[in-house]
């Protein structure tokens, strides 16, 4: 069902990020580094990149929402981060974890959760594999092999969610959005998307600056999601191929205004 | 003279790649892994970074192939490009190496020998310099300063190929490609390339993809950089600066069609 | 007063530059390499980026001017920082220095301060709040909280630049360049390049390169300023979002030429 709340809750977030230009702090992968910097400034953030384990508890202090991204980690970076993840408990600053490649290999499946179990982490982005990935054995989730539909995974992350304390947020076509008990569905977005190094992380930051501006996990996550769809879909009218799509998705994210939001969000509850 | 059957295989080489869409695993610099991500995104390939010590071995073993580049090297990033390439070479995953800046400095020549030496290398693309800077004291091979012609660095990259027991492929405006009996040149390109930095190593994370595909190194190497220098070529129609001509090189990698890349590409054999 | 003699000398620099292409030695952040890298490129410089320990003396001897930016330092980053820093002393090498961040944690100020302690910097380049929280205790200098004005940041940039011996350039919508001596502001540039990650390490890379054709810091800093911003300005006639805005900066580079450059540029003295 269409959920009208939401969608206008959308360019409300989107306004309110404008004017409070919240910094967000990133603790995240050399890949997209760049490219999420530069979509956090178009959606009217402010993004700092700080990982030296000297400097990142001051430096989150600062933030209104800290990310954490693993897609290339190494030891040193986790450490960073789990210091960050506490003193941004302690300030509670909302924290939103990217488990890139958690499932892949034993340091990324190990250290994913090593960051669930020493923080409270208000928010959980990664694709079915990744984020199914975090389930403790004996969990009642079932394996990312087991999962064969949409609603398997919806099922899955709803027990999964509840089980971490947690809003989980499974992006695909259909972006699904859970926290052990509500679901939304998000149809925003482009099959470009899938063609651009760092799409998944692009949505994980804007959530963060959601998150810096709207503290109901659920709906921050929900509305980001629907912001950047929404961007992919009016990319998607300028270009018709990854380089240029690219460049026009973070046109997008700027010109965007909290009309157009609220009109071109198409997010739905269960 | 022109290669008939190497430009169709350029086309097979292409559909097969968006066919399997191979992982490519890259241990790479840090002023690259955006744009050779994307590159191989929108060739149709997967690409994965992942540099840390205990992770490498395994992800490579998920491999279609592995790409090492030293462009900004520490010895710890060394020592992890020496643990993938083991495990790479005991499960048969093709390798290629990009000696960004041996030549310049000891650390790179010498890291870039020392991977030659413990590695069974596939294919090694570099510039001249760099290329011709991995002959061992005592090779037959002539050193860069005695290279001022085009036939010179054939000579001596014809050489170094039989010692090294590798295909190497030295880039310029025509490419040379050896394994120290063949001889391939590559004509397709465009000047604005040398004007897009990490253009090289975009060469190297292609020839990747095409070995995931193309078990001959040789054949792998010519009708990669046959792609790469249309798309470059296709790229320059719609662009006149390097940032615009960047941007239409990944869109024109990603429409590049099978039939296209037979038509355009401009191989010859000696 | 409107500087006749900088804005010829502005177009002279570029041509010198296109003319030399000289190496220009950065040891900068992880999230504006490739853009800085590929604005080097497009000024007609020739960029290189190392950071090992191990090789950076012999890095920055074949370099016309080295580049320090501490936007993601760690404590490694900055001792090979030291140590580049070192022998570009002794060899004359033009040093320029970006404390991103300095004044927002305790590592960032100190690690700059140690920057220009240790080393001879030719220039600095940030914004009023990173430049001014490189004064000492018991300077003259203003803190930043006190400054609320343009003309307070002159003066207290005057001071500063006289106690630390150095050129100071302060960037914002008007930029602020002196010697403790002299003051000239530059008035080129754009607002969406506030919106761009990494725009004022972008003009850091471009006066190091100036630096590397014109060895009067005030000048070739000034010049190196009006050009970039002159960039911005050409930039926002093609595009009005911040992603396509990005690539017509590289375009600009690119193209602007010696004439456009003398025209163009907007150097006042005081």
């Amino acid at each position: 069902m269409y959920d009208q709340h939401l969608a206008r809750r959308a360019g409300e977030n989107l306004k309110a990020l404008r004017e409070k230009k919240p910094l967000i702090h990133n603790i995240t992968n050399y890949v997209v580094m760049n490219y999420t910097a530069n979509a956090l400034l178009a959606c009217g953030a402010s993004p700092v990149m700080a990982h030296a384990s000297d400097e990142v508890e001051e430096m989150v202090s600062l933030a209104g929402a800290l990310v954490l991204n693993i897609g290339t980690l190494t030891p040193y970076w986790i450490d960073s981060m789990l210091k960050a993840g506490k003193r941004a408990n302690e300030l509670n600053v909302p924290i939103i974890l990217d488990p890139v490649g958690s499932g892949a290999t034993k340091l990324r499946t190990d250290s994913a959760k090593q960051l669930i179990d020493e923080l409270s982490i208000s928010v959980v982005r990664g694709n079915a594999s990744e984020v199914l990935s975090l389930a403790h054995e004996g969990s009642r989730t079932k394996g990312v092999d087991s999962i064969h539909t949409v609603d398997d995974a919806a099922d899955a992350a709803l027990i999964l969610a509840k089980e971490l304390n947690t809003t989980l947020a499974i992006t695909k076509t259909v972006d699904l959005i859970t926290d052990g008990k509500l679901i939304y569905r998000v149809f925003n977005g482009h099959e470009l998307m899938g063609y651009v190094t760092g799409t998944g992380c692009t949505a994980t930051v804007i959530i963060g600056a959601f998150l810096a501006v709207d503290r109901d996990p659920v709906e921050a996550t929900t509305t980001a999601l629907a912001y950047f769809g929404l961007a992919g879909e009016k990319a998607a009218i300028k270009s018709q191929a990854p380089g240029s799509f690219q460049v026009a998705v973070l046109d997008a994210l700027y010109t965007i205004d909290e009309k157009q939001m609220g009109e071109g969000a198409k997010i739905h509850t269960q």
